[in-house]
């Protein structure tokens, strides 16, 4: 009997917490490709960005999840989720780290405040083959049928042909049946922005309070963007990288002649 | 009698609190430039990197600063603050936007974890010449003189000439004099990463808890990068972007053939 190959160790997290249905989708589809471990906050964490746990403890416990699949729910961030992860319960890096799949877009400019994305970003900046999935539906009980069937195609590809060091990627599903899905494509982030709003509230006490509200405005008329990709029915998968660096004004700052 | 030209709109923000000594030393500096406001978290903020308040309410109070400066604490993260000032406090956007001087290194992929520097980056999201400041000393009573005569020196050449729509700077300065500042060098990224630990503790019941920890570690050799100006007694400027598209990996996915 020949040695069979070992499977891949997967990490799936996410930020709308544990208990969304978006991670156990991802997580039903990962058990295909390798030993999966869940480490995912124990409630929603949409909207944090990059954020650590610096001046705060953090929390750990096992939960129950899927057979045969561990999982641990974590009172942090999701980029907290990754370090606890690879630091603390696997006590090492896994061969590829899958996050999602969100409930609702983080195309564009929502990259940058997505914890979803940051877990992945986080995942490539410790060399991890690292994935963000997101549809595009909100509800709780979002249909994760094409989603999953997408993951998989991505999943399969990331296993077999690796990428960049320091590179992820940013995967947004059309809120369509798989059928009506026209194809995946290599997209670069649009260039949007969101035109806020502050709804005021007063609290049982009269003491004014408010809630961020805002609008996504894309100008972007490209052909080329994950938001056109997304408008034509098509999977947007954009290369996220972590360098900053804004290269083409170097030269520009030259000038400044500090 | 000429009409005199119109003093600038400069928003002070951090991330260390609108009561650490880092801002009032950025607001006395951007005071001699333009009318200052200030918008600043109530309490320390550090490392929330671009996280915004979504899933909670914001609260937003006027509060005594220096003179002739109209400031407000905010119960939000940075960004929150930065959104607060233009969509609510303000109504406009401000000619510049200040961040820091924030009491520790932002430099190389710290960028990403810093509310200080994600201030900064809101503000290049939304058109605003931007820059974060941060003074590689984490002390509450640390001394920011040179840090003031380098931040008067960025600022000046900012509202003169300007920069890229979309770009900001995040400029880290040396824990040394005035007189010992060999220079300012524009700078990239450097490529390093944190090696982190958890530190254990049990809570007075008996549970456990965790304390993030970790090592920062730069194998990056570049002469070009943040940390070598840094080490060599120079401030670094490194212009930031927030498109995080892969350009050089798009070619590269294109052979996925998805």
């Amino acid at each position: 009997m020949s040695k069979k190959k070992e499977r891949p160790l997967i990490l799936v997290t996410n930020d709308d917490g544990i208990f969304s249905g978006g991670i156990r989708a991802l997580v039903e589809v990962a058990s295909q490709y390798g030993d999966v471990v869940v480490v995912a906050p124990d409630k929603p964490q949409s909207g944090m960005g990059h954020a650590v746990t610096i001046n705060g403890i953090l929390r750990i416990q096992s939960v129950q999840f899927i057979e045969n699949v561990k999982a641990w729910a974590c009172t942090g961030t999701p980029v907290d989720c990754v370090k606890l992860s690879i630091y603390h319960v696997l006590g090492r890096k896994p061969d590829l780290l899958l996050s999602g799949i969100n409930h609702g877009s983080n195309s564009s400019i929502n990259v940058i405040y997505s914890g979803t994305m940051s877990a992945a970003i986080e995942g490539a900046m410790e060399g991890i083959p690292s994935i963000g999935f997101s549809l595009l539906d909100h509800a709780p009980d979002a249909d994760f049928g094409a989603s999953k069937h997408i993951a998989s195609v991505l999943i399969e590809k990331m296993l077999l042909l690796g990428i960049s060091q320091g590179t992820c990627l940013n995967v947004n599903i059309p809120k369509v049946s798989k059928e009506e899905i026209k194809g995946i494509r290599i997209c670069r982030q649009a260039k949007a922005y969101w035109e806020e709003a502050f709804e005021y509230r007063e609290d049982p006490n009269g003491r004014p309070y408010y809630w961020l509200t805002g609008e996504f405005k894309n100008h972007d008329k490209g052909e080329d963007t994950d938001e056109y990709a997304l408008a034509n029915q098509y999977v947007s998968v954009v290369p996220v990288q972590h360098d900053l660096t804004a290269y083409h004004a170097v030269a520009e700052l030259q000038q400044w002649e500090l």
